[in-house]
């Protein structure tokens, strides 16, 4: 770190990394924000480019910033110290951990979803909460899923908040963004069948026979699933639930598909 | 509504509900909030007894607030007219909507858990984020759990943050609020067997019988089950997972579990 550090609110850098916030801005850049030291982590392990890594070394947690940062320089970052006002200001968060980092946004097309090896995929269509979105890359990644599609994004998966809630397994599950026509072409091409779930369902999740490549397809909270993803679909299941339907929240229906999935091939 | 409106933020009641965000208040007064239109739907549908309401028609989403407003009046409710900036300051959110009521805390005693008619419990051993024991109690409704004990709490129930994750199902499922000893006796006097989730579990979670009367236990994001659960389980099981395990939310683990039940059930 040979430049001086940023200390005032007012520096463009700072104002660029607020502007980060909104998703056109991310669109006409081409970059997004990683905050925090397991998502920083994570993202380095998986070799993501960080172009600018901003420190404050005052809001460190004392998890081994020092050999994160060096790891990120190593890579080719650009180390900015910035004193704790200009950075709280750039903060996506209440309680800082004194990272934030600017990356170019990674490639996301359809072919980086792994076809080999019994694929198990999880399809996102038009998720709205980036709570949520973030729960399922998280959850497809505990469940060593193939990879998460993201189709007909409504929430982008370069959200800071989705890339929170991710705790940064955006950067290690395979992923990929696209319409759902083109995935459901993908699918459909590569061999590996369609499990729409939505409570309309004709059966049970689990009288589904999911040990072969498989995708389960998730739709949007306040939707559901589209036209597309129901009329493509091999099976269209529903999780029977004795109690109230709504009280299922769209992150928890992937996680429950996703271990069945892992019941039965086990 | 025979009164007039509360106008100015610093009247007193307004500063009486900012209070209530805090456990102390809440502990020391017995009352919390309770806020939005589907939570105190549940709320009133369950014959929570609501002390007050208070309205601010303005924010109104247009939900049929007003048959919502006139249930609670007929059930005993005093009904508070509140303009905007007064309201917005009392709120927990971001959107209000213009309904927010004072209960009494209702009874949590560990018989309030159904014992007949093959018990499925949910366990919940000092969870720290409200969001998650939300989701959980959200989750146990959907699955028509019998019932949910709140063990140890470091968050309370009654955390404005748990109502709202939990939708109001806080009101619909049976609910416990007890120290992990009393948890454990009344389970072993009603004959429910107890089942220990943990990541160093003995036994996959789909390997163990959950057809007869059982309780799931899930522990703390961070320190996971106290070693009373540990010491007490019939059975330590683990959700077997190829990813990476801090991955997978309390939440999360317990709808696995709760849904696997119901399965083994059908």
């Amino acid at each position: 770190m040979v430049t001086d550090p940023i200390t005032s609110t007012t520096n463009p850098r700072i104002k660029a990394l607020v502007r980060l916030r909104d998703r056109r801005e991310r669109d006409s850049t081409g970059r997004f924000v990683i905050e925090g030291y397991r998502e920083l982590s994570r993202a380095i392990q998986a070799a993501i480019r960080i172009e600018t890594l901003y420190v404050c070394p005052a809001l460190y947690l004392g998890d081994n910033e020092a050999a994160l940062v060096d790891g990120a320089q190593r890579c080719g970052a650009e180390i900015v110290a910035v004193t704790e006002e200009p950075f709280r200001k750039a903060s996506y968060r209440e309680r800082p951990e004194g990272l934030l980092a600017v990356a170019p946004r990674f490639g996301t097309g359809v072919d980086r979803i792994p076809v080999s090896g019994n694929p198990l995929v999880l399809v996102a269509e038009s998720i709205e909460k980036p709570g949520n979105l973030g729960t399922m890359l998280r959850t497809a990644e505990a469940a060593g899923a193939s990879g998460v599609i993201v189709a007909d994004p409504t929430t982008d998966p370069f959200n800071p908040n989705v890339v929170r809630a991710s705790l940064g397994t955006l950067f290690t599950v395979p992923l990929a963004v696209t319409d759902s026509s083109a995935a459901v072409a993908h699918l459909r091409t590569t061999g590996i069948r369609i499990l729409a779930a939505t409570p309309a369902g004709t059966e049970a999740y689990y009288a589904v026979d999911m040990t072969g490549p498989v995708a389960v397809v998730i739709g949007s909270e306040q939707y559901g699933l589209s036209h597309v993803w129901l009329d493509a679909a091999d099976a269209v299941v529903e999780i029977p639930m004795p109690g109230s339907v709504d009280s299922l929240n769209a992150a928890m229906a992937a996680g429950i598909l996703l271990f069945e999935a892992l019941r039965q091939r086990a």
